[in-house]
């Protein structure tokens, strides 16, 4: 949910700096064309004009292309919700510090919508996502914890939070609502409406 | 979180009729001196004194005795849900299916505990539990959704009783309390006042 993958400019030439970038765009154009089973590290570096050596120098392996620097989303959400006033009630906590990832929703969705394609229909992609929600889940536990909650409010606060995350991308990835704020606000509504109906 | 595993009893007869019970004892307590990583199917089979061929008319592999019948579990709690009122709070009326899940939440917690330390410590079964969970999320959710109620709420809804589900089992797994439906009842209580608090 993190990736912001561009499409991939043929006439970029060799020599330009950013190799990172570059392998991203040649290994999501593979993963689109060829699909993702099918794609080599060693064609994903050739079709990049680089070598396989680059390319594990910038990734650990094919699925971190699609995942990006793997704590740098968890980090974001974990560090806006620190700076939430302590006393704040916690799910509304986490849920601002949600919306503090809109840095990463916004722009053209086609490449989300792409890359989300992939990961729902290969199992170690999808694996990967589900880890990365349980760790992030786990964080935010954590973190409430930290802040004199108890174990077991901590824990449903932060499942609900990365609950209402799934579901808002989700809302947000249908291209119905632009905005990432209002996905994430309409997720918890429909919450807080099941919850007191 | 559906398969009891009962204690390996050495002196079972080899010609006993419950091949399938039989198999998954010496599994278990092979992972537990081994390691899961460690222990290969034609050990599993000799250990129970029957061979590698009889082990997969039972299991599709080595995890699936940690994980019993691929839907069983499942289909329980979409069962209960099913028979619900149809007008009654959807929430609810998942946190009503939960409590039918009672039947496997019983007796001695050791086995099930053991096999928890199992799965939190290896990353192939941990998948598997994580997409045990996300298949019953889609489930209950169709359900839902099915009854009339929108995609987003019965997502969200369907999302949260499964993070009351794995909280709960936490909860019964500590051994604090032993009652299935207080457990379940505790998280729901946590989740609706930092919804309301």
């Amino acid at each position: 949910m993190s990736v912001t993958v561009n499409t991939y400019n043929p006439v970029m030439p060799r020599w330009t700096p950013n190799t990172r970038e570059r392998l991203a765009q040649a290994a999501m154009q593979l993963y689109l064309q060829r699909g993702y089973d099918h794609t080599t590290v060693t064609e994903i570096a050739t079709h990049a004009g680089t070598t396989e050596r680059t390319f594990y120098r910038h990734f650990t392996d094919k699925s971190e292309v699609l995942f990006g620097p793997s704590t740098e989303f968890q980090d974001t959400i974990v560090n806006a919700l620190k700076q939430t006033p302590p006393d704040s009630n916690p799910l509304e906590a986490v849920i601002s510090a949600l919306e503090a990832a809109q840095l990463y929703f916004q722009g053209d969705l086609k490449p989300f919508q792409q890359r989300q394609n992939l990961i729902d229909h290969q199992p170690e992609l999808a694996s990967r996502e589900l880890h990365k929600m349980a760790t992030l889940s786990r964080a935010l536990s954590s973190t409430l914890q930290e802040r004199g909650l108890n174990q077991l409010t901590a824990q449903i606060t932060a499942e609900t939070g990365v609950s209402i995350l799934k579901i808002a991308f989700r809302q947000w990835l249908s291209g119905l609502d632009p905005n990432w704020t209002q996905c994430v606000r309409q997720t918890q509504a429909a919450l807080k409406e099941v919850i007191s109906g």
